[in-house]
């Protein structure tokens, strides 16, 4: 047997789908999230693009969904080959320490040797070989070591939204970099320094190691969570999973795994990848992202007539015939019980407007 | 018997509710124009709004409508209080002048004395009382005169859409006055001039005139109509009416009874009025009409929510909720199957829109 074939044997993917992603209101609702939806527009759920990237690299049997336990319906939806047992739930909303300790568990008590791909399901990636071929290659890497590897983004502009990861020297694995530090959402200029520097990368939040090396990390950075969750260890993957889960999960403290883990870990590296990535924040990511027509419009509908009309998204179900004149830099959103129109660069005050939209007409549309 | 009460035993009305008004699409389309719908967004038709406002004149036995045939069953359930014998189908679309001469034949002999009005079914009267308090006293006037009456609209700005009346000296009876010419719609330069010389008055096509009056009219002015349906006058409200009207109507000359009569008659007379008149002509001239919130928006539908945003037009089905952002001077129409965004002062241009869409998705929606 082959290092490689043993490494795909051993391998498993956790797609994070818990998020609640409020940004992509109205098409997002509290009962839908963004991960639900066809957010780019070609008839697929970013769950189910998320999942599909990763079926080329294991058997559907091989990969997990974490997710809040309201939502369990949701994915078995949009994901019909996945078992009961191969979906999280998670009874509140902790943050990504808690919830990558329970999956670490639960895949360590399945295979002592796993080795995981923790990705979110939310994200879209341009260029899937290149991204297999890169999540291969952090496979390898941490099937052999017991290293905390995360992708990082090589960024293309000086992005103030993303935090950053600082690489220092190669490993003994080429492409591959120990992580110096982790950097906060930097200010513009701050972001234009680390660019010109070449040694900053977007932290894309997609981590690979073995289910051993995080959980040994946890019981040293970060043991509180360790100590409450590890006692489940031996019912994990029975009928006694959620009842425990239920039971203790709740209890742990709300932080992410970039605090509770990376930013303290020695052995923490990074691949600076460049598979064309965007974690789609809101619509104005989603425009940038999409293919545009000459006039620089994305439309998402089959009856989309632009008249005079510029750089806009315009989304619209299935049958509904949109004429838009005259609009230049707008979001156009029907979704059916809702219509949003609004300017693309002003995106931030959506949710002051959800305000005013929860008062004046309640929340059933939020 | 008053002169009064003769005038009233005598009183018709005939509404006009031929037309199309594909200018407010996506509103209106071919199938149901614009009479049939609730422009006004107070929860009736123009035509149900038309017919109401003459039930406060003359019993609904006295009210017709002469509509296009395809619309005979849109007429009825707008107005289930009608008989099939008040509603007169034209099998073509001949403009005015054939229009107004088989309605006065059918009221000629309904009623020898039949005295009448003819009004349009979509357009917009602010003032209801000063109304109809104008039409008696128009008429009382054909009652006793053999006179061809006109309704003015004293104009509020110098329109360049309508076509005007010069009126002159005043005739036997208080207010109202011999009209000297019709003029074309104006240049802008012009229409200030008549409004700056307080003689000109918007043509507004209603008209008052007893049945004999305008048939002797035909007669002289217009003989070839006359000729080719006078024969039918004999089986007018028998059950060889609509035969005779499809046998023959549709060979008369397509021509505007202001062509045809009103012009080259000498018997014309107009009476000034003020009520607050609008012909809603597309949807510009309806927001400039209908009540406005502090930022000059009229909103159409329970849910709408105008942020950042002035001047504009913004009409939702029922339980639609729409939110527009940043947006001046628009008109913002969802019809359910059919969204509009357009630049209210480019209002213009949605006729070429309607090619660009009949071109690229058919006319299912026109």
């Amino acid at each position: 047997m082959t290092a490689n074939q043993h490494s795909q044997q051993h391998t498993y993917i956790a797609i994070m789908a818990g998020g609640v992603g409020s940004r992509f209101w109205p098409a997002s609702r509290e009962a839908k999230p963004k991960q639900f939806l066809d957010i780019a527009g070609n008839g697929k759920s970013l769950l189910r693009l998320t999942f599909e990237r990763f079926l080329r690299l294991v058997p559907a049997s091989h990969i997990f969904v974490v997710t809040n336990e309201g939502y369990r319906a949701l994915v078995k939806e949009h994901l019909p080959e996945l078992q009961d047992g191969q979906i999280l739930g998670e009874p509140s909303r902790n943050n990504t320490a808690p919830c990558v300790a329970y999956t670490a568990m639960k895949l360590y008590q399945l295979d002592a040797e796993a080795n995981l791909v923790i990705a979110p399901s939310d994200h879209l990636i341009q260029n899937e070989d290149i991204f297999l071929d890169n999540i291969r290659h952090c496979l390898d890497f941490t099937a052999s070591q017991e290293a905390l590897l995360t992708l990082g983004i090589s960024p293309t502009h000086p992005h103030t939204g993303y935090g950053y990861i600082e690489y220092g020297g190669q490993s003994d694995s080429p492409g591959i970099y120990a992580v110096k530090r982790f950097a906060e959402k930097p200010p513009v200029e701050q972001a234009r320094a680390y660019l010109a520097s070449g040694n900053y990368l977007w932290n894309a939040g997609i981590f690979i190691w073995r289910a051993s090396t995080i959980l040994e990390a946890f019981r040293r950075y970060a043991a509180d969570i360790y100590e409450q969750l590890s006692p489940g260890m031996s019912v994990m993957n029975s009928a006694g999973e959620q009842d425990f889960i239920n039971a203790h999960y709740p209890a742990t403290r709300s932080i992410s795994i970039d605090y509770a883990i990376m930013e303290q870990a020695d052995n923490v590296y990074t691949l600076p990848a460049q598979f064309g990535w965007s974690d789609l924040g809101a619509w104005a990511s989603l425009h940038e992202e999409v293919d545009k027509d000459a006039e620089g419009n994305a439309l998402q509908g089959d009856q989309i007539l632009a008249y005079d009309t510029h750089n806009c998204l315009i989304r619209a179900p299935k049958g509904k015939m949109v004429v838009a004149g005259g609009l230049d830099d707008f979001i156009i959103v029907d979704e059916g019980d809702v219509l949003l129109i609004f300017p693309k660069s002003r995106e931030q005050e959506i949710k002051q407007v959800g305000a005013l939209v929860r008062e004046r007409f309640g929340t059933d549309r939020l």
